[in-house]
């Protein structure tokens, strides 16, 4: 059970003038299930897209990144239940022959395709069963699939992840739409996961990179389930321009900004659904961490506190066991650490006040914290003025089932 | 179950002359089960310790360490069930009492003694009922006692730990004996861990220290369960001079290397223990990465795959999933890292080859490594000549269940 957090609702999802998604089910894993997702991109749309920092990454990745610098992306084709990784030349070979067989259909070459797997590790992808059901993805292309979509690109996932939101620039009504898949192998640069968000605004290229790049450093990038980091993750930002607004050329400009907040929250509220969602996740946690010195300490403590497996465990238990929460903090590496400026929070009860135990605190003020499934944990480090936020979820005994018995 | 690992026997555990033990009941935890034990050094006795690096270290090793720089320790204290770590300036009072309660039974200062706590992080410690206790302790010292000791330092230890050897130097017998306790919150610098190893060689504390950093290299530091560091750790190294060899004054003397290859094997022997009793352990796993540039490069790689919650969990449901091996390498943050040069084995099975799957592998041969309770895992950079090792466990329902029950 994902963490508060529902299917999303077919009328929700807005489509996005300028795109088209066809899903089909090719049998790659499950026989009958949809598994392929087929999106259009109206000629003249501007894609931006970031991919897994992972030395080892996937062929498809390889090859999207390829093609990205070859054309203009006009389809992306994605499959589940296999993720063409660890594959070799083999698997480079395979994800071409799909680019292939859908310029073979088309007027587009292949390079105007980008391919993107997830599901197994080190299978072969069957080309063959992919392809064959392409006319069919084809011939269901339309607009309002984005819900079809979003369950079609889901494996361990229990609900899909779809968002939608609206704002008027120009007098002209933008649309941004976003779809995401996790849910273990989450961490970031990237977390691992898929996801798509499309826009009607018209934006030029430079600037996407950039709301890109900083949508994910706001959400994305700020979870993790596990600590482990996919080989297949990427998140692509698309802008189709039929919107009809003027082009969005500067990133500063008060119009780029109120639709940067929309792509922004969008990305966010699919990261946390990630997380909401994350393998045999039953709390949704926030980790909060204030007064750094810089922000990339105050992200090391975050994650450290957000990999702890005591810290997880304690969490799943509803257990105020903050020792663990202590201990992680002081084990997270930081420079000339005065112990005595440290103050820990869970929700909004002291637990550590200047590096002693919090003289009010009790064990039934811990516990009231700790049985809710939302959960806040500050550190304050007491020395400076940066601040970072990361979310994460517990670690239950549903996690070591899935994982220990998802090939099963 | 622990892997591969029985009780000790009582009469396997060879006494250390110059070394007393007194074990007692305080009731910290559980009332009635051993919890306290006292160790008497002779005078003369030279003591090496090294300590936990978490930075909210417990009031015991802060007190500790300020004792071995004020006087010879001659007496060790320990006590299980309560680790009185996040007690602040209390915790500092607690433990000196005790410290002062001996002080007061024998002729030493307060000084003299190094107090050790392990168990649940953040409560009080009780210092009358261990002070209570104390007398019993004494009247109970027997050089016999290194199999009790054993046991009243457990905690989620499901055997006790304790090995022995002897070998001849200067035509005299020497013995070293030495106990630990695991067995969650265990990761490198130090593992989470207690550990005493005594020795009846005459040996200069330079060359003591030597030893047990050198030891600790090879054992304690490279051993995780679950990447959690604890405020507690500790390992002490005692050296009575009883045994009448001439005093080892060089550490690269043959009669040096001669002890000091004991003092190393009982190390290691203690932290694959500990990793074979980890919390939940069903396997017991070695992971070996070479050809590195240097040694650091290798034991991030190793790590990584150690603590991949990921790869745990497919060690512990018998999984070759070595994509999921091929994934934690990936992402380990070596720089310039040349996939093409990199080869996976599992046990002696290649199965990535140049950065390829292997050609010859199939799902049957990893099967068969996986299925066995010890796996080898090891990687081939291609970049250089350094190697290092690191030895886990798996992940399993039994780690969370345990460490969600932990205090319950």
């Amino acid at each position: 059970m994902p963490v508060n957090l529902s299917e999303p609702k077919q009328s929700d999802l807005l489509p996005v003038a300028g795109i088209q998604l066809g899903i089909s089910s090719a049998g790659i894993k499950i026989v009958g299930r949809p598994d392929l997702v087929l999106i259009q991109l109206d000629e003249g749309t501007v894609t931006s897209a970031v991919y897994t920092k992972n030395a080892f990454c996937a062929a498809p990745v390889t090859l999207a990144k390829q093609h990205q610098k070859q054309a203009m992306p006009r389809y992306l084709l994605i499959n589940s239940g296999n993720a063409n990784a660890g594959t070799g030349e083999q698997g480079l070979v395979a994800a071409n022959l799909c680019c292939q067989a859908i310029a073979e259909l088309t007027d587009v070459t292949n390079h105007s395709v980008l391919p993107f797997s997830t599901g197994v590790i080190g299978q072969a992808l069957p080309v063959e069963k992919i392809t064959q059901v392409l006319p069919d993805a084809f011939s269901k292309l339309a607009s309002d699939n984005w819900f079809a979509a979003a369950h079609a690109i889901m494996t361990t996932d229990t609900v899909a992840k779809a968002f939608s939101r609206q704002l008027e620039i120009d007098g002209k009504t933008i649309t941004v739409t976003g779809i995401a898949k996790g849910s273990g192998m989450i961490r970031p640069d990237m977390a691992t996961m898929l996801s798509y968000i499309a826009t009607d605004a018209s934006i030029e290229q430079s600037v996407l990179d950039a709301m890109l790049f900083n949508a994910i450093e706001q959400s994305f990038n700020r979870i993790t389930v596990d600590g482990d980091t996919s080989t297949n993750d990427a998140c692509v930002l698309m802008a189709t321009g039929k919107a009809g607004n003027t082009a969005i050329t500067d990133l500063d400009s008060v119009d780029a900004q109120r639709v940067y907040q929309v792509i922004a929250q969008i990305s966010q509220q699919l990261a946390h659904a990630i997380v909401r969602d994350g393998e045999g996740a039953t709390k949704f946690i926030e980790i909060d961490v204030i007064q750094g010195k810089d922000t990339e300490e105050c992200r090391q403590v975050a994650y450290t506190i957000a990999h702890s497996p005591l810290v997880k465990t304690a969490l799943f238990a509803s257990d105020p066991n903050w020792g663990r929460i202590l201990a992680a903090v002081g084990r997270s590496g930081i420079n000339d650490f005065d112990l005595s400026k440290v103050s820990i929070f869970l929700g909004n009860i002291c637990i550590v006040d200047g590096g002693q135990p919090a003289k009010e605190y009790t064990e039934e003020q811990g516990q009231q914290v700790m049985s809710q499934d939302e959960i806040t944990i500050k550190v304050e480090l007491g020395r400076g003025n940066a601040q970072d936020t990361v979310w994460t979820c517990d670690f239950s005994y549903d996690y070591v089932k899935i994982n220990a018995e998802y090939r099963t």
